[in-house]
């Protein structure tokens, strides 16, 4: 019989257990964070009708859609998890209780050029707070908190959450009678990816003068800390609403921050960032691992106007963040930062020469007692029973044969250390609980 | 500007963030319960090359396919986590250890006719054990015990595991010289959905005599305990190389599930078990609910020979069980089997016209001690938060104004009795773990 090839897409992630292990517990550090806030879960399909996904997007998006016919109906996979979030919404708006606070943990698909680092199937992790017609602006500030508190808790590497605000940018452009606004924050937006000449360059590209470049470029470039940058800001007031506005908002959100006593060293206003997304009204965040820039953002958002005006009249403004776990997990990977060695298997149970009924109580035992436990059946000794432990990353197997029924005495080997120890059957339990 | 009515595909779940987090409580269940027994995740794309995941399906599975071409491939979205998985080992045989104990949670897809119940997105919830060239019998009496935590630990409703043997059902028809196996197997497949004389019609319709109809049904509705029918089966011993093996097995996975102390109520030998699916070999499962028959299966599976033919020459036998939580939710929903009242905020805390930074530490403090807390933001009275703690089902309110940072004395309420309590900030933490 022929044999077909066992192949995966290329772009498609598909982990060996041990780094799934590893990607699991990022996961769940995440999902534990957003649900510690108070963030409610929901869950939306990965395919929805195409008319639905496309009400907003431009041709990009559209580009990468996977899309397809089935049966009469138009169809594509999601993209990303905001549209679902707004159709979710505006679908229940009689039924949700505002300001509505939802993760979300999902896979979505692009069908992007295969390159590396990229993924056609990837994980986003999001969270949003969505207000009904108003939302306070600290819930700007709980977005920082809980980015924070993530990569805090995952310890991968030092962070930095940079911060700004739309509002004040666009203000202040404005103010310098710079009125293609979106178009030169998304010039902003590359400031950091290109070398001083071609930053200038591609700013007159956009039609700024002289003049308006060099105070475009001294604005983005203040050096100082927070408060130096506050003090810095409020050199522009009282020219234009927009850049007021922007002020207040970045004002009350960094000294929000700085009363949480949140690490210093893990945040900062950084007036050059942009984010090229027009969506974005407000605050804006990314973080970035400060000893790998190459990694990019691992995690960033803001704050909106409106989520779902193409679904409905209601004014849904919100903030949201988000974390490719998939990609961020692949480059920690690359880094040499994630660590793929935990054991997964508490206790490996090894019977020698007796009967499995004795091995089987143990083990349910062991598992009332919330330790992970197996018994290896099959008729192997004690050497590839081992090796099999040894694979596995068991933290302990425990060894029964006739002596130690006999003995009473069971001997627990530490998988790691291979240290021996001999124990009573109710000292097991404890003595795994305490080392 | 026109709206896009925000609709969803009928045939997918998406459920209400409280309905949502009964969901995942069930799904939190059966995961840590695969873990506690030593499984390890995996997790594999949705989307997959078309003649992978068509290696071996036939005629029903084709035609359900949510299939499409990008670029120039031909692809498809997974119809379960068994081809996945079969693919997984094949292409990674060199790499794992034997047996492999996988769990895999994930959405697959199928483009069944839309009716109620059914669902063309849905969750499955599968163990598998596999091994290299031969699997102990022992796995099988895992499946069984993992099953049965699960349901405990659900406690949903009174449940059943109904245990039988292929080779034993096989065997015996063998040696009443019957060997269109497969075609009356299925046919036993329905014998409780149908009355008797049309399950006799159905058998006469696959080639059976009178005398061999009287037989199997003689056979498959003997009716006592498992030592009953243990003992009934040895009758036909002696005369079926099959048949006596399966016996073997049958009573290796009794006398062991018997030695576990399992709750006899909840677990029996049903010898007109068949499972409609010629894959199974060896011991088969099926889990139903005692007083709701008309839900079905809740959960099953059993043992196959090999896992992945279509892809290695590898002889790869297993044993797994698999649980479809999306219907089994919808259908515990339908019968007012979920509670969706559950908390899933702790504390929601009010600050009465004062500032936030007082409450964000508060907040703080209490999430540091896990406790899922937030600040209501935005200005609303006292009664409109009431309304929202109650909506999203908060279990406190922690009501802060001007009295209570003055006296020191924080008022937290109970938001389900009502109750009212004045404590101090240190106390707080102590007072919501210990209640």
């Amino acid at each position: 019989m022929k044999k077909q090839e066992p192949k995966t897409l290329s772009g498609f992630m598909e982990l060996m257990p041990n780094e799934q292990i590893a990607f699991n517990k990022m996961l769940d550090v995440i999902k534990n964070t957003y649900e510690n806030y108070g963030f409610v879960p929901i869950d939306t399909p990965v395919i929805e009708y195409s008319e639905v996904l496309l009400a907003k997007a431009g041709g990009e998006t559209e580009k990468q859609l996977y899309r397809f016919l089935k049966g009469d109906k138009d169809l594509s996979l999601r993209f990303d998890l905001t549209v679902p979030l707004a159709k979710y919404v505006a679908s229940r708006y009689n039924l949700l209780s505002f300001p509505f606070k939802r993760y979300q943990i999902g896979k979505v698909y692009r069908g992007e050029r295969a390159q590396r680092g990229r993924f056609r199937e990837f994980y986003q992790c999001d969270i949003d707070v969505i207000g009904d017609e108003s939302l306070d602006i600290n819930y700007d500030v709980v977005m920082v908190n809980v980015i924070y508190d993530i990569f805090k808790k995952l310890n991968i590497a030092d962070f930095l959450i940079r911060i700004n605000n739309r509002k004040l940018l666009i203000g202040f452009l404005e103010l310098n009678n710079i009125n293609n606004t979106d178009e030169v924050l998304r010039v902003i937006d590359k400031v950091s990816k290109v070398d001083k000449n071609s930053f200038i360059d591609l700013l007159k590209e956009v039609g700024l003068n002289d003049d308006q470049i060099n105070k475009v470029i001294n604005f983005i470039m203040f050096e100082g800390s927070n408060q130096d940058k506050l003090e810095f800001v409020t050199t522009f007031l009282g020219k234009n609403a927009k850049y007021d506005l922007g002020f207040e908002e970045l004002k009350t959100v960094i000294n929000s921050i700085e009363n949480l006593k949140l690490d210093t060293n893990n945040y900062m206003i950084d007036l050059k960032l942009s984010r090229g997304l027009d969506y974005y009204t407000g605050t804006i965040y990314e973080t970035v691992l400060k000893d790998y820039p190459q990694i990019g953002s691992v995690g960033g958002g803001g704050r909106y106007d409106d989520l779902a005006s193409f679904y409905t009249d209601k004014k849904l403004p919100g903030v949201g963040i988000s974390i490719g776990l998939t990609r961020l997990f692949d480059q920690l990977k690359e880094e040499g930062l994630i660590t793929i060695n935990e054991s997964f298997e508490d206790v490996l149970i090894m019977p020698i020469g007796i009967e499995y009924d004795y091995p089987n109580i143990i083990a349910k035992t062991l598992r009332n007692s919330n330790i992970k436990a197996s018994v290896y059946y099959g008729n192997k000794n004690i050497k590839q029973m081992m090796k099999y432990a040894d694979k596995i990353n068991a933290k302990y197997s425990l060894i029964l044969g006739e002596e130690e029924i006999n003995s009473k005495l069971l001997t627990l080997k530490n998988m790691k250390t291979f240290e021996q120890f001999k124990l009573k059957e109710e000292d097991v339990i404890k003595f795994i609980k305490e080392n």
